[in-house]
């Protein structure tokens, strides 16, 4: 006995409620084409997930509510699972669930309402939605009856701020709490085969989680599990799809791809249930599953490790440019790395036509530096300019001469060493700010956008200039630690369309080049060193005498790991001012790690 | 019968554990001298209030441990009720309660964990916490008991997103449900006295709420009602204190003042309790209630409405810098009223000589401008200093014609009106960074902290350049819409140390000068329009159409609604990168609104 459930992996657009319902019903007609007997979506369809704090206006969620209507009247016999917000106060105030609909023959037939709403990392569904308690309706189809759950109702026992901070291991009883998973009383109720609705967003590694968790999930139970997700970029997350089945046994026997649309049927073999004739479903009254006799799956492989983050990065930047109206983006090309990394995965996620690279030598910048940018701009096929940032720093070095006590460019040296300390770091700090000011002119005469190029590493210890290098729409390897940066870069100069990135920035040794032989081990410790440090301390949330323990083994010393974790810290008000970026691991920038500015805890 | 209670009312600082300890410590003595029977502190007093993502690091919460253990150790016979993050799961998982430890005589000898945990608005606290269950122990002084809770649990029901959305109304049933505050059982279980520790910020309208829900209380159930708060400017969160005492009447007996520390004693009237003896309390075993024949009590009348706000502004921006290390700021002149403002508080929060007034005029501004920017600095008697912007706007302007195709500065004018349009927004646009360069120069060589200006009407429609008025690190008066500024400006030039704001800058038609003869209202409506547009679309969570509706009633027309509704969204960009300011009114930008920014609701 078999089910052949559709499994509808979009990009929805967030808020866009018309042109989703769109989507939606065309995804459904698509899988009823492929011979469907059920079509699955991800959490929260009608809205994209996730829609913040658009959940708090009522005309929202009752527009959520106008779609989802028309969406089940647009349904025939074959059910959609359909996810939306549910506000069930008309008249009074709003009250809303997360929850699923599962629609057939033109109207809504059965809700299920999410359980267990996430409210750590960078979940925020406390804020907005209250918890289900029912684990049914199930929703029959012919004579096999399915369970609908919703994300984390897979996942079991409530997580608690430590499961917060790993975001994602396996689901494990905490302070053995009870497992409050619905799909257990769905499973008792009678139901063969359950579908779990999911807004899951991508991280290093997320799928063997996801997977894991199913086919526990699936052979303690011994039913198949069908996880449904969205696909792509949606300001600071990506979603990464991967939608897949497992067998009753926990085997994974569907995958689709990872970053990509796709509509897909898939044959699941489901056992016979007792229960099935005595449930109380108001799902679907087909006579029975169809079953013409061949085999209807996909098994996609997961990427490589570095593809998918490539994969991440790409997709990511393509919807945040595209989804907000622009075609075109313009990046800083320094000749380094980081700049190189962002200009190459710019024009494979929107065509080298359409990526604009900038080169901006100041009086310190090398010839190298002007030659390695010229080469990658050709290397990738992009546009290219040079524009001198010397009048202007000569300008402004010759205004605060007069005004402000110099600069240390125009000015005599200090005698005070920590005037001349000042002074230089004003001189440096101006030309990365010229340059700000140069993209984001560029940005507003052609209409571009400005993608930054700080990686995650420099981020963390505010090795960056607040509205210098960080003025920008999109800071594209927020997420990315510097040492991940070059692997990024080697794999993708070893993908066959010839050299990306030049060989001279992946060699040389990285400078801001803001003063004369500037390195950046000059001022940080190096790279082998400091990204663990700081995964430690961010992602680890480890405190400093902790690093100084973690770290001994790597060679890191007390003295320079107290100097980071400080450095780390006073560097939120830059962070807090800079561009969103996509999240790649456990625990990025932003509403992921949600710290005070003022903050006297060392 | 009376307790005499003591309030402390303290600017605690956020993460300095010791320091807190050691604050508190000393309030507590002062408290105990003045012959307080018990002494009351605010919300979390060990760490302060809100401690956001610090809790998700294990060393934090066992530095808060060890730093209670100290405050325990200190105390006497006399109790102190002090708020800390409690983590009871040692051995495993960090498991936290917003928790209120009752110590005296050397140790710990109750604990009273949360109830209610506030996770709309500005809070976040279902991130971090476990809801209590337990509504004791109470604590006993003398022949006395005490009810302890924390915050949100005097205000009641549980509140869903609707009363997130208007953040304080008054305690009420929603959709029929149980009122589940732990005082009705504390007071069933003998209490005499509620004491209630609070982290509850500051808007505008805030106190009348607070003591209405105080009120209410007392008066059903027969009880007085101690309400303590901490005090003073967290990032973007501005706290008044203004702790009280109502009598069992529901009376405000006792009120401390609004934005100060203070640390005071009052005797509340308590009535004799038959439970007293049997209650299972672990408080403190003193014979009884000190009672010297003399009333000690303040009652502090409560701010008139722009005294208030302006108090709330001074105060924040004082603590933000102070706070994070710094003693002056400076602040771009262009003498209109924003600025003004803006610089009129800075000299009220750090004293005038720590104020750098900075005119950076171009080519476009007006003797006006200047002079008034001049007459201000001298009113205010801060720091002045001009520098003009044209040696860096004709070197970018240079540069831009070369490459960029002209900006409209140096360029003949374009014959496309939409190129001549974007070459006039380059233009305009790099004025404003040029200032944004400038003083962050200024700060970078000086060490002065940069104070933003733009107020909340022009913040929610992006009438900002980002990186140009935008840059700096606190935006004082972001949540304070236009007009309130006016008035704000007019109250502080009426407090009798002679003019402040100079009477040209509050009646010359506001202007960015960003090109000849430039005002505001070319480009947006009149601020009595657009104010209440502004609030109803963004405080009000309103629709466009709902705005429309509401809004014909001034005179606003549908074009106009739909054109300011969607300014506020596509300036969510801006926002996100700009800094944080004090919030004063029921939904301020930033983390109080969570807008995506790649939104497609209209």
């Amino acid at each position: 006995m078999a089910v052949r459930v559709g499994l509808a992996q979009l990009n929805l657009r967030l808020g866009d409620l018309d042109g989703n319902a769109d989507m939606i019903m065309a995804a459904y007609d698509e899988a009823v084409a492929l011979g469907a007997d059920v079509v699955v979506f991800s959490e929260l369809t009608v809205t994209g997930y996730p829609p913040e704090d658009l959940l708090l206006k009522p005309a929202f969620v009752e527009g959520a509510s106008l779609a989802l209507e028309r969406i089940a009247q647009h349904t025939g016999s074959v059910p959609a699972v359909v996810g939306f917000p549910e506000d069930t106060g008309r008249t009074g105030p709003v009250r809303l669930w997360n929850s699923a609909a599962m629609c057939s023959d033109g109207a809504v037939r059965g809700v299920f309402r999410k359980h267990l709403l996430p409210n750590y990392a960078v979940f925020d569904e406390q804020r907005y939605f209250l918890p289900g308690t029912e684990a049914g309706p199930l929703l029959q189809i012919g004579g096999v009856q399915l369970g609908v759950s919703v994300c984390e109702d897979l996942w079991g026992p409530p997580r608690t701020a430590d499961a917060a901070a790993d975001d994602g291991g396996l689901p494990s009883v905490v302070g053995g709490e009870a497992d409050t998973s619905p799909a257990l009383a769905q499973v008792a109720m009678g139901a063969q085969l359950l579908v779990n609705l999911n807004g899951s967003p991508y991280r290093r590694g997320k799928q063997a989680d996801r997977e894991a968790v199913a086919r526990t999930r699936a052979s303690a139970l011994g039913v198949p599990v069908v996880y449904v997700n969205q696909v792509g970029g949606q300001d600071e997350l990506v979603f990464d799809g991967s939608s897949f089945v497992t067998d009753a046994g926990g085997n994974v026997v569907c995958r689709l791809p990872a970053f990509v649309e796709q509509v897909a049927v898939c044959d699941v073999a489901v056992a016979p249930s007792e229960h099935a004739a005595a449930a109380g479903s108001r799902g679907s009254t087909r006579a029975g599953p169809a079953g013409d006799g061949t085999s209807h799956s996909v098994l996609t492989p997961m990427l490589e490790p570095l593809d998918e983050v490539w994969q991440a990065l790409v997709v990511a930047t393509r919807d945040y440019v595209r989804k907000n109206g622009f075609t075109d983006v313009a990046v800083g090309l320094s000749g380094g790395i980081d700049s190189s990394a962002v200009a190459a995965i710019a024009a494979d996620a929107l065509g080298p036509a359409h990526v604009h690279g900038v080169s901006m030598p100041s009086r310190y910048s090398s010839e190298g530096s002007r030659t390695d940018a010229a080469q990658l701009a050709a290397n990738l096929g992009i546009g290219f300019r040079t524009v001198s940032i010397e009048p202007a720093h000569a300008a402004l070095a010759g205004m605060l001469d007069t005004h402000a006590g110099g600069t240390g460019a125009a000015s005599e040296p200090a005698d005070d060493p920590a005037d001349a300390a000042a002074a230089d770091l004003t001189d440096q700090n101006i030309q990365s700010r010229i340059r700000g000011v140069l993209l984001m002119a560029l940005s507003n005469r052609h209409g571009w956008l400005v993608l930054t190029t700080g990686n995650k590493t420099e981020t963390s210890v505010g090795y960056t200039t607040l509205y210098g290098d960080t003025a920008g729409a999109y800071a594209v390897i927020r997420d990315v630690p510097k040492l991940l940066v070059y692997e990024l870069c080697e794999w993708r100069n070893r993908q066959g369309d010839g050299e990306r990135i030049p060989q001279a920035s992946l060699t040389k040794p990285p400078s801001a080049e803001l003063r004369p032989d500037q390195r950046d081990d000059q001022s940080l410790p190096p790279y082998e060193l400091l990204d663990p440090l700081v995964e430690a301390y961010v992602e680890g949330d480890l405190s400093a005498a902790e690093v100084v323990e973690a770290a001994g083994r790597h060679g890191a010393d007390a003295d320079l790991v107290h100097r980071v974790t400080r450095l780390v810290d006073i560097a939120e008000y830059k962070r807090r001012q800079s561009p969103p970026g996509p999240r790649i691991t456990a625990k990025s920038f932003g509403k992921d790690r949600r710290m005070p500015i003022t903050n006297f805890f060392r």
